[in-house]
């Protein structure tokens, strides 16, 4: 996708071939940076502070990460130890941990002086295959923008609320809930973004807001407790998330506050879907109760990142001095609330969801 | 209340006898200001500004803004002129409009020499009344709290969840909805806190842990969006709110964010309670449809404001530049999904709202 009109993917080769580059998220949307990652230690700090999120965008990365590493140290033994350093930096996303399983298991049965070229082919493979099944993705949720765009009365665009930033920046590109509006528009259906700020880290206000902008999409930013009201008002007419782990059943774990969204949506008759790559689906989890729910810093809540009046970056303490704040970083939406799933395979129920086992095994 | 062990209501006479006193609710939690209004226009501004905010406090503090106003021209088009000016500050809050409405049909009656001492009494006894309900409202929410405290069998304690402020500093003292917490706390029953933060003007994370801090009450500060999962997770037991505007059926107008506390409440099946003093109700309107919503400027959502690191005031943009958004200050909460009602007269059911109108009327 685009930035300033230029053509980016979030994570590529640097020109020696031996190191990444991303761009650093928790810069955007004031300064847009790149960021050179050239250890494992790098890669996996990134990964921890957020210069890369987005639940398929960490697991290619991390598998760069990997190949990284093995440069240094091809052996078992180390192949082992940087797939658990990587699979630790962040516990929710599934991607992150079953790329780390494909490619431990992958990379042992390569001779260890040739793991570093395989791994770096694979990792680019992966890139490449996220970019072509966000794609499809895409396609497969304009359908149902496109049937909703048709059958509504009403003259205003088609308006969707979506929660964090589930867009390109969370992909290596196109996004997953953000790929079926970019379909939408670039395919002249009248769209409006309705995009929920996202406390703590404000992905939506920072993230998905910046690349809808960037590509001209129509959005307005609300606080995160405004999204049930602007429901109400009959101002939404669905809702589109991504997320980070999705159980057997169905059971979705995305950023914090997509529950509180799902409830809302039910209550005022919405569609809620749910957009994914197989690769996003955990079926050795019978529900949404076994997801482990990252816990973040509570300064992310006590304390605000943003543009000072004088250009530069900066933080202010909103909170009460001396109160406590406690931040999960992710909810669990059950399955009843979500209407559908999107996936590169097509739109499916929960009970569908199966199928995703078998195109994840052929990956 | 107490502020650093100091008693302090949220208005007084200041001891010119002539202008008024508030807490700068603006400058809280870092800067502990007081205000001195001594022109009608201060008062309105102090209102609009949300240097004074709550809709009990702003009802009598607009009192005495009349009454101020009326010791510069006490005739019966300055006293229509002032009310008119000071009911336009906030449209949501019905305490300010019922109150205007008593001042200026009381005042009426007051030959004009006469006017000032009468509105500056009236405004006095409007403040004490205040006080007086809320401590009512206390002892008949301790009740609850009590009951759901001795009914659990978990030894942590009784969590209570809130939604923006409603503690003393939105009233002349004690607060509605944590008025019964205030007087829980006190009786040594073990209660803790769950405090939505309130995007976007933060009201939770800066008054209502402020508040509660000082008077010694465990609470931890939360984004908006992680309400729901605290509840799924089994920790909160209820809910209290505060409220602008009670409709005749129940229906309630709070701030922006509260109709999804109370969806979370709901699919959780907890018990979920609307504080407020019979001024807040609006029997008048049969529905929530009815209330009107006041629109705030969009840049208290694209900018948040806090303390910096150097101890200055200061305000950091965090939305993506060029991206526009939207601030409805109040949502509305339908009957439904509200257990119940804790007011001066007894906690009440939907159908029994009716009552408070004769205890309105006897004002």
């Amino acid at each position: 996708m685009n930035i300033h009109g230029q053509h980016y993917r979030n994570v590529w080769l640097h020109a020696d071939g031996r190191s990444i580059e991303v761009i650093d998220q928790t810069k955007l949307p004031h300064q847009f940076e790149i960021a050179r990652l050239d250890t494992l230690d790098a890669v996996a700090h990134a990964i921890r502070t957020m210069v890369v999120r987005g639940a398929p965008l960490i697991g290619v990365v991390a598998a760069y990460g990997l190949a990284i590493g093995l440069e240094a140290d091809p052996s078992n033994e180390a192949l082992r130890r940087a797939a658990a350093a990587l699979r630790a930096t962040r516990p929710t996303a599934v991607n992150l941990h079953w790329t780390m399983d494909l490619c431990e298991r992958t990379l042992m049965a390569v001779p260890p002086g040739e793991r570093y070229a395989a791994a770096m082919a694979l990792a680019q493979r992966l890139a490449d295959e996220d970019v072509a099944l966000n794609a499809r993705i895409g396609e497969n949720g304009l359908a149902i923008i496109a049937g909703l765009a048709e059958r509504r009365p009403s003259a205003r665009p088609l308006t969707i609320a979506t929660h964090c930033n589930a867009g390109w920046l969370g992909t290596v590109d196109w996004g997953t809930a953000l790929a079926p509006i970019y379909r939408a528009h670039d395919a002249g259906i009248a769209v409006h973004v309705m995009v929920d700020e996202t406390r703590p880290r404000l992905q939506g206000a920072a993230l998905t807001a910046f690349e809808l902008g960037q590509h001209g999409v129509p959005h307005t930013i609300i606080a995160d407790g405004a999204c049930g009201h602007m429901m109400r008002q009959g101002k939404v007419d669905l809702c589109i998330v991504g997320c980070d782990r999705v159980a057997a059943n169905g059971d979705t774990a995305n950023k914090i506050g997509t529950y509180m969204q799902a409830l809302a949506a039910a209550d005022n008759g919405l569609p809620f879907y749910v957009a994914l790559p197989s690769r996003t689906v955990d079926l050795s989890l019978a529900s949404g109760d076994l997801i482990e729910i990252e816990e973040r810093g509570e300064d992310e809540v006590l304390e605000v990142t943003g543009r000072l009046p004088s250009g530069e970056r900066g933080s202010v303490l909103v909170a009460a001095p001396g109160s406590r704040a406690f931040n999960p970083a992710f909810d669990v939406t059950p399955a009843r609330l979500i209407t559908g799933y999107i996936t590169e395979i097509g739109v499916l129920r929960a009970d569908e969801l199966h199928r995703l086992g078998d195109v994840k095994a052929a990956a």
